[in-house]
């Protein structure tokens, strides 16, 4: 039985976790969740860290909304830093799924692209841990998560 | 019994720590407070760091005010990111609570905001500590600390 | 028998891992290569850590394509000073090949830039490895991957 | 006896470490002063990191002059990253003192600036030292160190 | 008998190595000289590790020739960020001496400018490993590697 952790925040104005645990569960069996709730971005690095050592999570989602202003950019940037900092301590994947509020133009398509998003990445995570060969065979196909696939270039 | 650390400067210019211990003794029992105050946000992150491994706080906060600056801001990032590291190396969270100075328009209004922002991450602190399921039903919700809560979209 | 490892992203647009791969093949024996794909370049720091720790591979390419905006440039800083940790907490080199979007003026410039410098870079690996005076006596040569040499500068 | 370790540069236009060091002799006994001088600010945190390692210093003070371009400003966020880091590596204060060429509008304030954020910074490295109380006792003041304190914000 | 590690790239334009360990044998003796030659300015940092960590040399000098474009900055930024990691990894002096191609207005100013501060900074190298009092006696005194010293700012 694996162990796959989803670490989100209070801050982000949609419920990607929910989104991203629905989507998990239609990928197969052989795992259970484990949900960990922060309050912003800034948390995700070490609740991400503790899934992994204290819970003992085989993989981990970051998820989280990060503010439209410079500030809220310096912040996702640290968080992002930090995570990819946890991974190299522990050597285990955490798969980043952030959604900028300026990457959509209005709060209902934010909703649908934070979710979508959150599924997109959740089938990552399933693949990186239980069928790589996935992934394998989708290496430079231009994948995108949440809006469409930009595609690979045709020689 | 809990061990709370709140961690602060002489450059700001609100007293957020009292703010801060104010809070959290409205919150409940069972823990105890360790204040250390250095000079600017630079050394929040090894003075965090010391209150985990040298005074056993099982949870710190990080109060500080960053200048309206470019100078001042980027000393904000790397002391974020110090901050970030400081959890990394110890699975403690450190509930960081900076209020730029140019987030208000006036002084009083900083003022009100350094200590409003304060109490809400004591709170969060706090939950973290003792009740970490009010996080988990508040994942998605876009809360904010300080000035008022964004809340979640309606799909 | 040594390994070489090459991780690459579905995100990409192009197979840039298969260029690598058959470059080195052309390079020389003695060597085995290992293959690994993650979704993005912000999941590559981790996978060649885990390439060096867990597969044991000698020296490795992380190969990736990031995108034209703001956000792309900072997940590629992000992932880039990632890779350097990786070196750092292993003492292996890891090659990083980057393709910015931008830095081809259509898709079939990018495509051919994508192969040729993942194509050079192999051969950087390679020497690394098994021919480290090939660099030595190129120092200071001016090389570039990818488009032309910018040559040494002539007293 | 205490050990206070302060590293300084051939690359600053005032000899900041002689304020320093002048300053400290001013608050009182118990400690001696290790000097350390390096060519640039990217060289201080190890300097100051050996200040504690090896020559067992209980507190350092960095000492630097960025210079006024875009570059330099780099190299000081570069150093002040390092400064931080060499901190969480060793539980230890290293209080930095940078004074940037372009915060002074002349040479003369330039060297008045410089000598005078050195002392007192002297001061609050001698305080953490042997004095936190006065530390605590000013917390949220809004101290500045070189030109003048921007005070507490008045309820 | 002392080891000075001088690590270099194929992407400079000129080889700083040269003029580097040219410079050094004029200092003096006591010490061998051991070279590594790699790609690029990222792979600089595990480069300089390996010569303290497995080749026992006792200071690095790291050079290298950052081209002029934005995205060339940022690789000098993270080089620069991962040569002061290592340092603090293993407590020994590594002289970063970057010549930016910008820095110079023509090719053959550049040519001068790379093989001088090359050299300038040899003389720190011998001196933080042989001389520091060298060091000391110029603390605060303006001296810049390349071109001209700035000098110190006369009381």
């Amino acid at each position: 039985m694996k162990l796959i952790g989803i670490a989100d925040t209070t801050f982000a104005r949609v419920d990607m976790g929910a989104a991203a645990e629905d989507e998990l569960k239609t990928m197969g069996t052989g795992f259970k969740i484990v949900r960990y709730t922060v309050p912003g971005i800034k948390d995700l690095p070490v609740a991400c860290k503790k899934l992994i050592v204290e819970q003992k999570c085989d993989i981990v989602m970051a998820l989280g909304m990060p503010g439209p202003k410079d500030k809220d950019k310096n912040c996702a940037h640290e968080a992002s830093t930090g995570i990819i900092a946890a991974q190299l301590m522990t050597d285990h994947h955490i798969i980043e799924v952030f959604v900028h509020e300026d990457e959509a133009p209005d709060a209902k398509t934010l909703d649908w692209l934070a979710k979508q998003r959150a599924r997109e990445h959740a089938r990552n995570a399933y693949n990186l841990l239980f069928r790589p060969d996935v992934l394998s065979r989708n290496a430079g196909k231009g994948l995108r998560q949440g809006y469409e696939d930009a595609g690979p270039i045709r020689e």
